[in-house]
Order: structure tokens, then sequence, then C-alpha cells
């Protein structure tokens, strides 16, 4: 099958941008390209909304060096959206025309419905919350949704964004009066609709304002993990960057690390949308998507085209992705769960580690991708599994749940575990630490039973003793390395159930 | 193309393995798997050398729990090499009848010279070092080689292995009489060849025991980078580990980090070797190889195979192996490449940064690497290539170069700069870590001018002014995304030359 390469040009006030996505064979859309222009489309509306020939000028010079980028492809299609600062425009059918007769483009001039559900989609397909509001800042727009169970409830388009609301300020830094006179609005704006008032849920911020945002706060923190999207910040976590960027001479503002030069400007109007919507539904906690717009469009038209859900079940698909891309052994693997089932539920009934639902589910996620990073170099490969697993984005899975997976799927050692969550240390609790060391020697444990990845176990039965545990395996053939390797390694296993563990293999022609 | 498997077989006097490598695309042998058992085949040889019944038996069983698995695979090639615990048998002949008669498999005896040979030529093919000597210590010889020019000059065959030695000692902790015993035996040995004495060139260690070696070091200076292959150690390296393991009790040498516990009784007598030949030669250092015998095997059954060269340019070959697994695009990487040289050219020339033949080389491998970890995610790459590169085993660079690699191709700025460099500061001085970051900025700069990997830009000339330098780029269409990325990011540029750059494209219907 020949690659697919979807492109979607995705007009907006501020930027304008181009991407490529190719869908992998795993289904997967990665990213190929990414263009960015920075338009200011909004600078060129006159006061009667109309935007002028220098602005549809620029307009379509960038479409057209777009254009160039786009024929070095095959391209399955094409989508070019665009969103405030063109439907805003009073003139936007002559805009329309003249796009159409200079580069044969058909343009999408979304809705404010639209452009709110395609943030929604965005976030269903890249995350796993099940309830939420999100809220996209455009440069003149502003989306919030409601969605629970997945479903969309709510939408509505403020017609203020970024570039906008920083004409309550004079200068690039506010003063007091004039933040408190934002706040005063943006309160007033987000009372006008009665379902955003003390949702209580998390609020789940897309677009480029909140990426910096997530950004700048990543980089004063010294954040340990690689990737933004389901990045979590609270409330003080806002105050912080809030109070930090405020502080600062207007010169050092372009500077800010984790900040784009053409966002300085926009930035704090930006950040305290986010801080009065959070406050307004009294937030769990603020979640990045890095999917927005441009993703929920392409969802769409994907879904479609291929006749699949618009729901789709997103963790799982994006645990399988890393199964295709990483070359992994099904078989395998499904052995290894198989047998790690068995060794979980003795465990669980005879009470020697304290399991619950939860981690049956971390335990098998963490069999799907036990000991990937081989897939790198057969030399350090748990510490690339570990790398690889915490680092990579894995839509559907927050930073905290990505670094259990990490930690369990890497298992080697209770030394190599203790070097891996070191720099996370306290982002568990010494319970959960435990947990997830007892996770990962049960699981290496169970991968050394298939260590030559040929199936040779039948099956396995327990005996409870008064000092020890007798494990029986019962092979198809002689299985002299997994035995040699399961002597090595019941050790952690040993040590994670407090008892002695005794071997027996046994093979079939001994039955 | 189907992809080609090799299986090697080997029988050394203290363990058995079995490995099956993967042939790539891209002609690299990638271990797919590796079983191990503990043989200890040398326990089994009776005083007049003869290997007794029980140890064929045992040999045997092994074999055939090996062929088990061998079952699972297609392989072009099966070869199973033997070494000293059968060459040192008086009765060889018949141990290669018994296991004839009862597995099929033709085992290859090694004489001590093809032993020998094999271990320089796994060094030769997977280092870039041009003069050395090896050493390869097994349960029952020990070969050493000396190669100048990558040519293999003397070599020899000791009868005394790790398993020998031991018996200087009487527990497995040595007291200091024994070890002075012993140190003066191989004082003795090692004097016997007159071409050992004061080469003053690198120690090059191949096998089980000097991984250990290395292993043991790694987690004692709690080293941040993974992987063994090429891994330096200096005289006092060595003392300290050897001081480390003779402090100990008995009873905690099987624990110790990196040891692994069949080895335990054997690590101390094996550093003696590497120890006491470091000091007979005047080493410069120790390097570890992880490539061993086995591969030095089967490069030389591929070589025949295909008809190549046995002595490859290794760093070359690492760097398109590269190329392919990462999915690079050669086209652009080519592109880059030119532009880069010639604003190299420009800086030399002008003084505007201190240049060199090194730096070039440098910057030529990066630039085929630029920008790799995109292939993990696009987001956050630049961590990514930088975790790869200086991660993952390059064969012939030395961990050292590797992190210079690493910090150049994975350029994004200063800030990230100093973030990837801080765990390997003390590595480098503070000119070349400047220079590092030169390298870098300019890496970057000629990377953005391809932005859409679409080879727009013509050719570049320079002008140097007064206050400024002017970098006319011509291109053969509108480049507006380069343009808008070029002039984003040359101020890393201006300040690696300490000059503004003014920059101006001029597309081709302007010409």
């Amino acid at each position: 099958m020949k690659t697919q390469n979807y492109a979607i040009i995705d007009i907006g006030s501020n930027t304008m941008r181009l991407v490529i996505y190719e869908k992998t064979k795993s289904n997967r859309l990665k990213e190929i390209e990414n263009v960015k222009a920075s338009s200011r489309l909004r600078t060129f509306l006159e006061e009667d909304n109309t935007l002028n020939q220098a602005g549809i000028d620029r307009l379509i010079d960038t479409l057209k060096s777009f254009q160039e980028v786009l024929a070095t492809y095959t391209l399955q299609d094409t989508i070019c959206a665009a969103t405030a600062a063109i439907r805003q425009a009073v003139n936007k059918k002559e805009i329309e025309t003249q796009i159409v007769q200079k580069t044969g483009l058909n343009i999408r001039i979304l809705s404010e419905e639209e452009e709110a559900y395609y943030g929604y989609l965005a976030v269903v397909h890249s995350t796993s919350l099940k309830e939420g509001i999100t809220v996209d800042i455009g440069g003149g727009s502003t989306e919030v949704t409601y969605f629970e169970n997945r479903e969309l409830k709510d939408s509505h388009s403020f017609p203020f964004g970024a570039l906008t609301l920083k004409d309550f300020f004079k200068k690039s830094i506010p003063t007091t009066e004039e933040l408190t006179t934002l706040r005063q609005y943006l309160r007033e704006q987000f009372a006008t609709l009665p379902w955003l008032k003390d949702r209580e849920v998390k609020l789940v911020a897309i677009g480029g304002s909140a990426r910096n945002l997530a950004q700048i706060h990543q980089n004063l923190e010294s954040y340990p993990l690689a990737g933004l999207h389901e990045y979590q910040m609270f409330q003080k976590d806002i105050i912080e960057v809030s109070s930090y960027l405020t502080s600062l001479k207007p010169s050092k503002l372009a500077k800010v690390e984790g900040l784009s030069k053409d966002r300085a400007d926009i930035i704090i109007p930006a950040i305290e949308v986010f801080h009065c919507l959070y406050q307004t539904i009294q937030a769990e906690s603020l979640i990045l998507s890095r999917k927005g717009l441009r993703d929920g469009v392409l969802y769409e038209h994907l879904a479609k085209e291929s006749d699949s859900s618009l729901y789709p079940n997103v963790l799982e698909e994006s645990i399988q992705e890393l199964v295709n891309d990483y070359d992994l052994d099904r078989k395998h693997i499904r052995h290894v769960q198989n047998l790690t089932e068995q060794v979980f539920d003795f465990c669980k009934e005879n009470g020697l580690i304290q399991l619950d639902k939860q981690d049956r589910k971390l335990l098998k996620m963490a069999s799907f991708l036990f000991n990937l990073g081989e897939y790198i170099d057969s030399e350090s490969s748990p510490q690339h599994t570990f790398y690889l697993l915490a680092n990579r984005t894995i839509d559907g899975l927050e930073h905290r749940e990505r670094v259990k997976l990490a930690l369990v799927a890497s298992f080697k050692n209770k030394t190599v575990f203790n070097q891996f969550i070191q720099p996370y240390k306290s982002w568990f609790l010494k319970d959960e630490r435990r947990k997830l060391l007892e996770l990962g020697s049960l699981l290496k444990f169970t991968y050394c039973l298939d260590a030559t990845r040929r199936q040779i176990v039948d099956r396995i039965d327990f005996k409870l003793k008064k000092k020890n545990i007798l494990i029986r395996v019962y092979t198809k053939a002689n299985a002299m390395p997994e035995e040699y390797q399961a002597e090595k390694q019941k050790k952690h296993l040993e040590k994670a159930i407090g008892k002695d563990v005794e071997l027996e293999f046994i093979a079939d022609s001994q039955m």
C-alpha cells in the first residue's frame, strides 16, 4: 500500500499554516511538513470589517508559496480552512472569489459552530477524557465547548481573541488597572453562558497560545519530560506564568524561553482568558491538547472516507500504533499477557501483592510494550524503552500515566528502576512507587517465560507452600533458555511477593 | 528483498551462546535473539584433558535446546564455533562425532590463530581505531593481537583464561599474597611476547569479562550515557574497580551492580589480566569492544558471501545505517551539506569562527543526521535527536565523539544546548563547548534554508560589510517558508559569528 498524504491549510487571524500529514501503516497521522507564516490578517481589517486589498494580497501570496510546497508532494486531499479573520470580514465572498481565481484553491470558511466542533473533535480523538470544557483562543475569536461522555453538549464562539484583547493594553506589559478591566470583561463574557459556571471538570486548552503557556511553564519548572500534549497545569501554575510575564521589562518579554516571538504581544491577554475561564468553571486542572482545529477537520474527513468511528478508543489505538511502529511480535505479546494474567490472579487471590483493577490495566498495557526499546539498540534496551515511553506523545495518556507505563515496561531490576524514577519521585507516593516496582518485577518474570519467543510454555500452576511458592511450568518441549532466564530473574518476583519461589520446569516428554 | 537471518552458536569454556542476527536493509547486523546457557564445560575436563561424557552430554543437551530455537527461524546460515574448551580436549574428535550424530550440527573448532584473528576482525569492523592491541579473555585461553593500519601484525593465544586463573585463589576474594603471585605470573607470561612491551597504543578489550568490568565501572561512576561499546577506561579506573571488588565480603560480590552472577568468581582474575596487560603495553587507555569472536566469524562469512571488503570504513557505514534506519531524506541532506560548506568556508576565510579540519568533519557528519529524532515524534524532536545519537551505539565513534555529534545535530538554541550538555560539561573545555554551539548554530541556519525540503535555494553569496554581513539567497522560486525560518533562526548564527546578518532573498523571477 502506498502511503497517503493529506494537506491542511489553516488560515487564522494571526498565523497561516500548512501542515502535511502522512497516514502511516498503523493509521497514525504523522506530521511530515509544517510551514508557518505570520499573516496577521486581522491588522488588514478596516473599521467596517472589510479585509483590505493589501490583506487579500498577503493572503494570496502566502497561499501561493504554500502551493509551491504542495506541488512537491503527491496528495490524497488538500483542505483549506479559514476561521474568524475571513468569517468576520464583510467582503468574504470577494475574498473567496479572488482566492479561487488566483490560486485555484477552494477555501472552507468555517462557521463559529464548526470551529468549536473541530476543536472538540480533536480533543476526543487524542485524549481519553470523558468530560471536559475545551477552549481555543484564536486571533479574533475564542471557542469553548462542553462535552460529556465524549459527546458534544454545548458550544459557543466568543467574538474576541488574543489579538483583539490586546487592545485592552496600551503597551505590551499591562498596568494593574488594565488587567483588572480585562478580567472584569472576561468574567462578564463567560457569565453569559450558564453551562460554564462551576462545572468542576478539566479545562482542555487548544491552540498556539495554550502551547506557549505550557512551554513557558515547563521551562520555568525545568520539567523533566518531553512533550506538551496532555501536559497538566493548576491555577497556581497559570498564576506563576502570568506573574512572571507581567513582571518583565517589555524588552525581555520577547526573549522568554518557550514563547514564540510572534506571540510575545498576545500571550498575556491569552493567559487571562485561560485563567478567568479556569475560575469560572472551577476547573480540576488545565490540560493542554496539542491537537486542535486542523486535526479535527482531518479526523472528520478521514472518518467519512473510511467510514470509521468519530469516537475511537484513543489509548488502545495509541498502544497498537506503538506495537506497529516498533515492530513488536504480537504472538509473543499475547502469550506473555496470558501468563501475566495467571501470575497476577494467583498473587491477587493469595494476597501476595495488593492488586486492583487499575493495576491489571496498567500491567496489560505494559505487557504490550515491554522492552520495545530493543528497536533502537539491543544494548541498553531498558533505558531506551523508558526514554521512548516517557518522552513520546501517547495520545490518551497524561504524563504521569506515561511515566508509570514506562517504568513497568522497562523494568530490569530495582537499581535501574530507581535510576529511572529519580526525576519523577515526587510524582508518586511511596506505596505507588512500590506497586510499580512490583508490577515491573512480575512482568519481567513472565517475559522470561517466553525468552525465545516461541510460546513454549503450555501452562503454569502454583502451589502455595509454607515457606515458599512452587511454580510448575509445563512446556511443549525442552525449554532450557526459558528456565535459565526464569531462574535468573525470579529474584525480582521473590522480592515483590516476599516469598521464595521454587521453579519446576516439566517438558512434554516427561508428562 | 526478504530479510536474511544468520545464527551463530558459540561454544565457550564458561558460556554457550546462541545469537541470531538479522541483516537489515542497510546491511546492519541486528541481534534479534540472544540465548545464553552457563555451560562451564571446563569443569568437565578430566586431569588428562579429556572432556568427560557428562560434559559431552551437557554440551549436546544445550545444543539441542538451541536447535529448538533455531527451528523457529528461517536461516540463511548457521555457524557453530568452539574455542579452547573443545580445542584443548584430547578427545575432540570423539566430541565432534557425537555432536554430528546426535544433533546433525557441524562444529568448527577454531585454532588459536583463528580465535585471535576473529577478535581482531570484530574490532576493526566496529571501531575506527587504526592501531591497537586486542585482548579477549575466555574461560580457558586468552588471545592478544596487535594491529597497525587496521592490519593484523601479531597474535598469540595464552593457554590461561579467567576460569583457570581463579585457581590462583583459594576463595572468591583473594588474599594480597595470592594477588601478588597472580600478577607475577601474568607479567612473566606477557613478557614472553616482545611485541607487547611499551607499545603505547590503546588496549581493546573483548568478551564478557571486559563487558562486566565496564559495566561495574559505569555503575560506580553513575555514567550518564547508555551503551558499552567503545567505552573508555584508564588505569585508575581499572584499579578503582579492582580495589572495590577485592574489598567486598564474598557474599556481597555476587550482588555487585553490573556483574553477572555467573561471572562473580572469575571477574577478579580477569581484571588482573587487563591490568597487567595495560601496564605491559603502557596503554593509552582501555577501550571496550562489544563486538567479539562471534561477530568476527560472521563478518568474515558475510564478506566472503558478498565479496565485500574486510576492512570497511566503519564510521561512514554507521552514519549511512542511521540515515536508512531513520528514513532520512538524502536529497535534502546533500543540499544542506552543500549550503553548509559554503557558510563554513565563508566563516573560516574571514576568521568569523576559528574552524579546522576536524570541525568540518564533525559538521558534515552532523548534517547527515540533523533532527533525526523527528522519527520518534515531531514534538520535542531536538531532545529525541540528542537522546538517540548520544545513547545509541554508533560503531566507529567513541562516547565523547558521540556526544559532540549529538549536540551539533540536535541544535535548537543556546538554552536547549546548555540543557543537553549539562551532564557532560566536564568532558569538554570551555572553548570546545563554544565551538560545538557555533557549529550547531551554523547547521541550524543552513537547515532552515531548506525548510520545505524542496531544494529551492539555488546559491548563496556573502558580502562582508562594516557592521554586518549580507547573505544573499538566490532561489528558484518564491521561498517564503525558507525566508520566514531563516529570519527567525539567523540570531543563532549572529551570535556565533559576532556580527549581525542581513538576509536578502532573491527569487528567480526577480533575477
